[in-house]
């Protein structure tokens, strides 16, 4: 059992929890919390830590004992798990992953995709929120140009609830050049603005598309809105300015499935 | 100009930044930066506090200058301001406002209206978010039960991005109470649940509802969705169990002023 905080795993670990780059260089992630462990991939799963009482309560049930038992797990104590854990509220249990990597030009290929592209998204909870619709309703992929935040945040793992492990994602040098691509993929690129000739529920989204979702604070940059193919509008009523940047690719992605589905 | 952190009012504020209970004995709440400055009703405005740097660029514009002197308001040292504010980059401006206050019957007297209730939400940035959207969305009040996160939690009022002035609220003892009370004034009490039958962009939204949503990790108690005259289903693709509480209530308000619209 590990009882000391000055043990260099556990320093490795506060380092992974806090440093993107370190998460980057080693090309892990962490991931805490009971659903979290149950959910991730064996593949992925490279180190698991547990306290004493969530290694008890684990060996309780058939499915959890033979879960833990397929990778070599790390007994640490309370003391050495809040200085691990990122939250204020430790739930005894933390895992070391290797980050899935998605092929690009597979995804692309995928048949009548739906994807929501991301340009400099600063918002980890919001990020992680948008990989969860996401996977609700069934986007094919997430693509995130590199000023949005660092996916592998312990913030945006939380609040994707599992779908990080479920969601394929790009991350990509520059959008000024995927845009072209994705049009001349048939892929069409609409872009939430004002200037849009249809609101949302109006247009076709039954065609392959992708949604561009901008900066929470500044939308989309002028280079990016203009190489869109098109635009849509979300209505608003009131003296709001814009939704909530989850909250907007929420209601695109949900529209979508619905016109797909009927 | 105020440069000592140890001054009454400095010390006063930082109170109320950090107890709900201070802010609720006095009947305020506080705002920060200068979006939630500019759209603050002149009658809820009590107090304001800025900077120099911040004052000279309002000084610059007629139609800030003339809101500025509105008002009485008391320059800060930086130092100060640090201190007084909630957030790690401040704005430099910083409001202390009256509560606004809605009469509960006029607001279920409204015709044919769109309500969200709120039970046990725990997240100040969810709450924030469903009244930003509900002003979008045209939503006529939002009800939190009164073990939801405190409405005038700093960071609650940061994400409603100015919606809090503008979207009218109460606050309940009992939603077992209120319940009942609405569905006898034929309002729709509808909750997001999987034994709903209908989709709910199958379900007609165009007659009087009220949207339950529930806590972010137990979903709605026992009692209420009991309580719930009908339920209704938000598909959902891959192993998702639910939806982040935000997306769910914006989901389902756009999808009633979808209807309601046409």
């Amino acid at each position: 059992m590990l009882t000391s905080v000055n043990n260099a795993r556990v320093k490795q670990i506060v380092q992974w929890q806090t440093k993107a780059k370190e998460r980057k260089k080693d090309n892990i992630f962490i991931a805490e919390g009971l659903k979290m462990w149950e959910e991730a991939p064996e593949e992925l799963l490279l180190e698991v830590y547990l306290t004493e009482d969530v290694e008890k309560l684990l060996l309780q049930e058939e499915r959890n004992r033979e879960k833990l038992q397929k990778t070599t797990y790390e007994l640490v104590s309370k003391e050495v798990f809040a200085k691990m854990s990122d939250t204020c509220s430790p739930q005894g249990i933390l895992c070391v992953l290797r980050r899935p990597f998605y092929d690009k030009e597979l995804l692309l290929q995928q048949e009548n995709p739906m994807f929501v592209i991301l340009e400099d998204l600063q918002d980890p909870g919001n990020l992680g929120t948008i990989f969860r619709t996401g996977e609700g309703a069934g986007v094919t992929g997430i693509i995130l140009n590199k000023g949005t935040v660092d996916l592998f945040n312990p913030k945006t793992i939380r609040s994707t609830m599992g779908s990080i492990y479920r969601v394929p994602f790009l991350i990509e040098e520059s959008l000024e050049e995927l845009l072209p691509e994705l049009q001349k993929r048939g892929i069409h690129t609409l872009a939430a603005h004002l200037k849009g000739n249809n609101y949302f529920q109006e247009q076709s989204l039954t065609e392959p598309v992708a949604f561009l979702i901008g900066n929470e604070g500044k939308g989309l940059s002028e280079q990016i809105t203009k190489l869109a193919g098109e635009y849509i509008k979300i209505p608003m009523k009131g003296k709001l300015e814009s939704l909530n940047a989850s909250v907007a690719a929420s209601l695109l992605m949900y529209e979508a499935m619905r016109q797909r589905d009927v």
